[in-house]
């Protein structure tokens, strides 16, 4: 007997019938239907079995034994008369011989009905997780990402990468998000911190001559909760290639996330290489998002020279943006619902019109566009409308435009029959991003995104824009973002290894080798000994899990997550710690005012 | 071509002669035979390869360049003309058409060389860990690392275990080491613990009904760093069975880790299923160690009875052990510097007599052994003494007598021909642990090891104890330790899953549930629900990698270490904070005085 049974809850069938067997398990209900006479229902990890209580003996010790006990089973196997084709032993039943009681629940009434637990409150339900996980809808997100992260790991390995860990006590970084710190008992007033990514020694392996490294990596960044970000703690697939271009991260995440998307997903579709890719700034004009959610048809059409002279106020010298629906028949009210969804989430109001089933431009801000019969041919030909044609539109400053439209696109795919083939992991690059920006505060130039990420064409662009020649705004990075059905995995960079780019790219924006130096110096003394290129990325593995598991809140993809208010309820972590801890580490708690 | 290069540097061959390739990698050498005419030694992960500039074009680029600085070579494949056999790709030569530099090394002289940084100060290599890991010898290293684990990993998910992972920022734990800490920003004067090891947790996965659990699990403990031992992290393969017994956790790592260690270790050869085991009174007898190397053939013999009255005073009202060594030529004086090192390394100094070529006792203590006949005869039988047999003996209180004699048999194996089959990882567990023990200070009943490990037969044996029907210090707890080659990898045990049967062996100590619930408990907590019996052991991965590797210091197989003071000088951690990250975090540094 391996752990303590012959057989698991999950595995008797109908040729077991006549076995004697022992199984172990919670014994998770009981249902007297006799004063000798039951059914338990008998719980491990791997399923649910039936067994039949037929005498005084087994009678006397189930019955005063509360639901959520652990028990040993051993019986004989046999037939059932009235089988159930939705439990996997459902055509078997097991008459016990023995029954040994192993582990007494001592209450009567639990916070929770186990099999009911995704319906309790959540705070009991992170109080008593161990009894949540209990509930086979709860521990299969848990399994899920188990297998998610193992098969992640076996391409990854099979691809040539390395699992490489890096420490998780490190130090301070001088931007990014918030750090967890650590106080040093051996270094009085010092600190060490939590790593937000292990983004510097990944570069650091590259330069120390590691081919293709990754890791399932812990990061830390002490910011508040949101449905797709835990507190504290999530995990990145982590990985970064020397010598390399954005083709080959590109073809190595092509080659391992569709296998194991489909065969873990909710849907079992995915994307195959190569992914398309979308310059960001045609992401933002044709889909209003540099996340956009390709499973929907529709797509964002500038009408701004079209209606911001046709006497509707919003439009006058603004961007208009408008979305076309084909084949729409949303019901007024449904309308005016996607109307007010559109401005909570847009923070901004959308506008419509129709083209009707004559033919005829109706409904919403349709008078403004139907005042000059030219603006409205203009418009049918410009939109390509046909009768049954819904158009939402957005006005504004470009962005403000952009983004509406986006949030236009995403609700109306949703709400409109035939415009989203929702039962699919559609992926995308977006790529091409600015290097530089005009600093909205300061007016002047600043860096976009990253500024460690190499400017295409290197020193040379770099040199060009110096000299003039070309618009530093025009200066685009090697930097990606990976995109799955609307959701931002990651994003990622060839990165800047070389030293006298990363001073000019810094020059550009007013700064110097010192500043540089400043932000990274390990990183930056690393890369003075002879780097090579490196390119890299990093997907979010809680993100990733959510997407496959359809779950809405990351909670349901940990095992043992925290609230929303970074607590453990039932660790009871944050806690208070002794002043001789306290004093060790050469820190004292400042008492609020 | 992947990675900007057609061929890797390690892969080219005497086929591939004629054709044209492209490499990438660091000029780890440039060695000039003439004006125009150079070898140049590409190197990268995978390997080296030979570059032969013919030319002044050529030479004009790399002449320059400071070693270590990365280039791209294009060029033909062909024959050499004098091969090196040493080197995977000796037996081509690659005559570039074109060479770009990637990333230059600033730098002329490097704090240290490459091949040879193994032989710089520690300091350097830590500071520049980046340039010491491109030493191949130091590389291996890591990549054994991150091969042992992904086989560790492959092994347990093929035996059915899932990996979970537990959260790293959690409570404070109020027994065992130091723990770390982190200030919690939203909760003011509380406090997060990094975990020391994944206990609780995996023990309440058991109780939310996972069956088979493991976890490449990070563990924190600031304690001091030892030579096997790093400061602040550290990795265990943690792992935890339900329903099971000893033996389920035996059959899963007889079955894990010798095909690993045999794969990936500096020997061969490993143990098979099952491996020996050892009570723990029984070890301590005949290995005078609780972690004996079974490689070597020497046991421990009590010779109490026979010398304590021999007349010699330091066996006078002691525990005698002897340690014969059977085929021993050991000239005089590595016999005393034997005895200069047991007494180094066990405080206690040994003693030793011999049965020379002729049969006679003689050196050492022997004329005490040789005044009466009677005793030398019995001396000889009990130890089976034959000629050139050397024998060490150790006296004192009995565990000290045990300790010394064990260290006597570890330095006398290594040093005695014969008597050590070294090559070979010999595993074994060390079983039936003493629950309780008599306090040195309190002379009171105390637990032995760990209070939540299961007393071997469970509350009647606890029961029987009360009555006074047999003694509590005869009562052995259900812990085991696994040994490999002298080195403990893990203790491990079947847990106490009952708070009944908790509460009892709490009150053998004077102590009650109040103490229980305080120790652990959300455990406890759990544990009322109805548990599973578990069992489960969590083995060191460094401690592993370290034997596998054959290496001295743990820094040896960690890519990143800190330094023994748990700094890590190159990334500058721990280092000072702004006032601003604490006041956020509510605490105030205390200056010393």
């Amino acid at each position: 007997m391996v752990q303590s049974r012959t057989h698991t809850c999950g595995e008797l069938r109908l040729q077991n019938a006549g076995e004697t067997v022992t199984l172990v398990g919670w014994m998770e209900n009981i249902r007297e239907v006799g004063s000798n006479f039951a059914f338990v229902v008998l719980r491990d990890f791997y399923g649910t079995t039936q067994v039949v209580i037929e005498n005084e003996e087994m009678m006397a010790i189930v019955k005063p034994l509360n639901k959520e006990s652990t028990i040993s089973v051993t019986g004989v196997v046999r037939e059932r008369t009235s089988k159930n084709p939705k439990q996997a032993t459902g055509d078997i039943e097991v008459a016990p011989t023995e029954i040994k009681v192993l582990g007494r629940c001592r209450y009567n009434e639990l916070p929770f009905e186990i099999n009911r637990s995704r319906e309790a409150d959540e705070t009991q339900r992170l109080k008593y997780r161990y009894l949540d996980l209990r509930n086979p809808a709860v521990k299969n997100n848990i399994i899920l990402r188990s297998n998610v992260v193992s098969a992640l790991r076996q391409a990854m390995t099979e691809h040539g990468f390395l699992e490489i860990t890096t420490p998780i006590l490190t130090a301070s970084s001088p931007e990014g998000a918030r750090d967890y710190l650590v106080p040093s008992r051996k270094h009085p007033g010092k600190f060490y911190a939590l790593p937000q990514a292990p983004q510097q020694f990944k570069q650091l392996l590259m330069t120390a001559g590691f081919d293709r490294y990754f890791q399932i990596a812990p990061c830390f960044r002490d910011e508040d909760a949101r449905g797709d970000r835990s507190p504290g703690e999530f995990y990145q697939l982590d990985m970064e290639m020397a010598f390399a271009s954005q083709e080959d991260v590109f073809a190595v995440l092509e080659d391992v996330l569709p296998p194991i998307f489909a065969k873990y997903g909710t849907y079992n579709i995915a994307s195959t290489a190569p992914f398309t890719r979308i310059p960001y700034r045609q992401a933002m004009e044709e889909f209003g998002s540099d996340k956009p959610d390709l499973r929907i048809d529709l797509r964002v059409k500038d009408v701004t020279n079209l209606l911001k002279d046709c006497g509707f106020g919003p439009f006058e010298g603004n961007v208009v943006k408008a979305v076309p629906v084909t084949n729409c028949k949303l019901a007024r009210k449904a309308v005016d619902k996607l109307c007010a969804d559109v401005e909570v989430q847009a923070g901004q109001k959308p506008y419509w019109f129709k083209m009707d089933e004559t033919g005829a431009i109706a409904g919403g801000i349709a008078k403004f566009i139907n005042a000059n019969p030219e603006t409205a041919a203009a418009v049918i030909e410009a939109l390509a409308l046909k009768p049954n044609t819904l158009v939402f539109l957005s006005a504004g400053k470009l962005e403000q435009a952009q983004k509406t439209a986006g949030v236009m696109r995403r609700l109306l795919g949703a709400a409109c029959e035939g415009h989203m083939d929702k039962e699919r992991y559609e992926f995308c690059w977006i790529v091409d991003f600015p290097m530089y920006e005009i600093g909205e505060e300061s007016g002047e130039l600043e860096f976009c995104h990253n500024p460690f990420s190499m400017p295409s064409g290197g020193m040379e662009t770099l040199l060009k824009a110096e000299r003039g020649e070309i618009d530093p705004l025009d200066i685009l990075a090697d930097q990606y973002d990976l995109v799955c059905n609307g959701v931002e995995l990651s994003s990622g960079a060839v990165r800047n290894h070389d030293p006298e780019i990363m001073v000019k790219a810094f020059e550009m924006v007013r700064l110097g080798e010192d500043d540089v130096k400043a932000k990274f110096p390990a990183m930056y003394n690393a890369f003075c000994y002879g780097a090579p290129p490196h390119a890299g990325i990093a997907p979010g593995v809680d993100r990733m899990v959510m997407l496959l598991s359809g779950e809405e809140s990351i909670r349901e993809v940990i095992a043992f997550p925290m609230n929303k208010s970074a607590q453990d309820i039932m660790m009871d972590a944050p806690s208070t710690v002794t002043k001789a801890q306290l004093d060790e580490l050469h820190i004292a708690v400042v008492e609020e005012e």
